[in-house]
């Protein structure tokens, strides 16, 4: 079964069309992947501090439903696909079951200088 | 020719790994079409105050290259394909003509209820 | 005693010095404030769909210490002093009990008119 | 007289209650602060790329009106005063002339280390 976070919706996610601002989804995606991979003994925020990061190459996202002020949403995780330098992440933004959204992320995983590196072991063996 | 705005980047745009999260490139996305669409005489603002919005139903971005504090980046717009009910629009960000990413982003139409609306006429005619 | 409630940092938090974004305290507050109020049966979210709104009119806001990506900060909420028609809540954020920013936030109340309101019955008899 | 920039509202800048949500004027005053120096060739970004950092370490903002989509704004800086090790630059935010919003945000000067800086020269003949 897929991670799942929950959060709340406050004035600072919402736009003036009374609904969550397109590009905040984006900041609740890194919230989810980033509890997914904590669950699993993965910290983004270690590697870090250790000169690993993971930038975002890709998103593809479909917009299904409007979430509004004062709801609480579901965000869930999964591996879609790994690969030795890339993983794409699956997650769907659920109300009480609903699908609100549905998207696709892919990373790579660079060190300091910038330069492509393999995902480290502890990521690849999540593989499923 | 496809539509440019320019715009720089500050420190409320970028995150701890020295670059432009990936989220604040839909802020820019939604800048540059406001802007197009202006220029061909189409306010989002009023439509907004008319009753009228234009929610995103769907995001497919590349992020080829990240961008950095300080720099200036720009950003195309241009419409990819014209629906009764549905607009998307094309849009490349970039760096002195090497593009750092590239979006399609897809619109719906609804009224104050909610419910899906033709495209404003002055919309649908900018069809190219 | 104060009420708390933990966050954590995340990338979407920080900018490019490494540390979280100083605008993006008031998200924080906002976040703090609204559970401290709903913990005590009012909810912002309920009153915004009736019509009634708490525009921040006010913040003063001291900064410490930085805060980091991956750490875990609590946010207090108390209420300072309550008026009529307006109330300033004090939060203190703390890391492991020491005080990273301490702020002031004073709101006012107004109806869909924009027109001041009297504070919600509810609300005043919080007055400590 | 005070420099002077000019910044448009789009719906990421608004919330649910149809105007711009509190914590974003601290982005417009990052922006507003950068180009002022900017203009008398001092570079934040530039400094940044050196190793020293100016953290905020106090607002003081009084929101006088409400700010909407669509709408244009002035934001002033000046510097209101200077000290070695810290700055307090004074802004006002207007449409048309009329104060919307005020606010005082003193910075510190700190290096790579995390430690007190002076204030680099080129910033302190700026005192009036």
């Amino acid at each position: 079964m897929a991670h799942q976070i929950s959060l709340k919706i406050y004035y600072e996610d919402t736009d003036a069309a009374g609904i969550v601002y397109y590009g905040n989804f984006l900041r609740y995606l890194e919230r989810a992947r980033t509890e997914f991979l904590l669950d699993r003994g993965i910290s983004i925020a270690e590697l870090h501090y250790q000169g690993l990061f993971f930038p975002v190459i890709h998103v593809d996202i479909h917009y299904r439903k409007a979430v509004k002020l004062g709801e609480t949403i579901d965000i869930t995780t999964e591996i879609a696909e790994m690969k030795n330098a890339s993983v794409v992440l699956k997650s769907h933004v659920l109300r009480h079951g609903t699908v609100l959204a549905e998207a696709h992320v892919t990373f790579a995983c660079i060190g300091r200088d910038g330069k492509p590196r393999r995902l480290p072991e502890e990521l690849r063996k999540l593989r499923q």
